[in-house]
């Protein structure tokens, strides 16, 4: 069984390791990572310049390959052109930091799997709250539990696992919660300096502190102590709100196009 | 009535230009759009390295902002620094170059706009296929109608509008069509050269060509002569698989954490 392993941190994050020693005797696994680290890169993908895939070497031993470009370049070009095959499985992080709410569409590691998604490859994206007793160890052994029962499943088409650890000690996990994304706004500003030269630059800072409290959500979860699963979907579609919005008054338009011979589907 | 105008193709890009003048008398558009070139960037985010902003001239007259990031960049740093306050309407694009199926999670256009949405701030994705005779002006009078109807109605929360423009003439635009994201993968390919050192490299090859017909989609819509709109939200959870993902065995996890004392929300 083929695995290919990839990240965000970058091809020698110490997360992108646990998970690799947690992952052994599973599979072959394959290492195919960013170069250098490509937090909050979102689903970015490079076809404007061309990439570069490097073998890496760990203590003298081949560790996997770097590639020169985002968590989503890292899983085209490991399947096509490194493992020339469909892996059986993806696995993405583990990420030092959580990626939950809408911090999943900024997040790298979380394309990295939805990437693997999309090519119908089995895939979790693998994130573990930093902000106070981080334990990695532990996050990558019940990493390998998760993966080992989703492996037992068909994931629907276009759907990964988005999984978090919460930032506290092992025996004080509450256990695990299968959760939705939280959808609302995290606070965030803009801090404005002045550089050397007595320009103005700006930073974003951005917020992890929550604007609205919501039950059965992955922040809620994780706050509380809980291993937070969501299912997540690469169909961006609102299905609720295309049911309605043809009735909307789309006359005006209707009018422009009055010559040809459809208009929502209706002989005009 | 303030209008935030962003784009992924830059500050000075033809079809922000067109939407820009549509655009007027509808209400006071300011530009905050990327100072380069942002194709492909997905949803990402600068906060590792700071951003500059800059004024823009275009023939001796201010024309908007430059920003040195991404266009979710331009959403963040447009609200919260430049205008200072909540715009009654987000524009992106028009994009050259259609957004539509997958690759609505590539897109900046779409990132942007799906910023806004996060924000609370209602927006609208504008792209227009160029592959073969594509008519920028008409999309962008076209555009001024599907805003001015979109004025009119509350989009639910973190919902936002994705609008393709097909690749024909303006008397043979077809009408148009609501539709879901297509979500099967595109065909793609990956180019292996050689630089002139002899060191190889590679360029990822970004297919349009679809690999399954499904009816009702953005992809199908366009390729057929018609304008598609599609509702897409922020929220990427899977609902339906969300409601059966408790029933797998997680026993074996549940083991683990036998001292505590609720597990999938139960006492154990």
């Amino acid at each position: 069984m083929k695995i290919l392993l990839t990240n965000d941190d970058g091809v020698y994050a110490q997360g992108l390791g646990a998970i690799k020693k947690s992952l052994q005797g599973l599979g072959e696994v394959v290492v195919v990572a960013p170069d250098a680290e490509q937090s909050g890169v979102g689903h970015s993908i490079t076809f404007s310049h061309p990439l570069r895939i490097r073998p890496v070497y760990v203590d003298d031993e081949f560790f996997g390959y770097g590639v020169s470009g985002s968590p989503a370049d890292c899983v085209k070009l490991g399947v096509m052109e490194i493992m020339k095959c469909q892996p059986r499985l993806l696995v993405s992080g583990i990420n030092m930091g959580s990626n939950t709410g809408i911090h999943v569409l900024y997040s790298g590691t979380v394309a990295a799997a939805i990437e693997g998604a999309i090519l119908g490859i089995p895939s979790v994206a693998l994130s573990l709250d930093v902000s106070n007793f981080p334990d990695l160890e532990y996050a990558a052994i019940i990493s390998r539990d998760i993966i080992e029962i989703l492996l037992g499943h068909d994931l629907p088409r276009g759907t990964l696992l988005n999984v978090n650890f919460p930032s506290v000690r092992r025996e004080e996990i509450k256990g695990v919660r299968f959760t939705k994304q939280y959808t609302y706004s995290f606070e965030e500003s803009v801090d404005c300096r002045k550089d050397p030269g007595g320009k103005t630059y700006y930073w974003l800072v951005g917020g992890r502190e929550i604007t609205v409290e919501e039950e059965g959500t992955d922040t809620e979860a994780l706050s509380h102590g809980y291993i937070s699963i969501t299912p997540l979907t690469c169909d961006l579609t609102n299905h609720e709100l295309l049911d309605k919005i043809g009735h909307w008054e789309w006359g005006q338009l209707e009018q422009r196009f009055k010559k040809t011979t459809t208009f929502l589907g209706k002989e005009v």
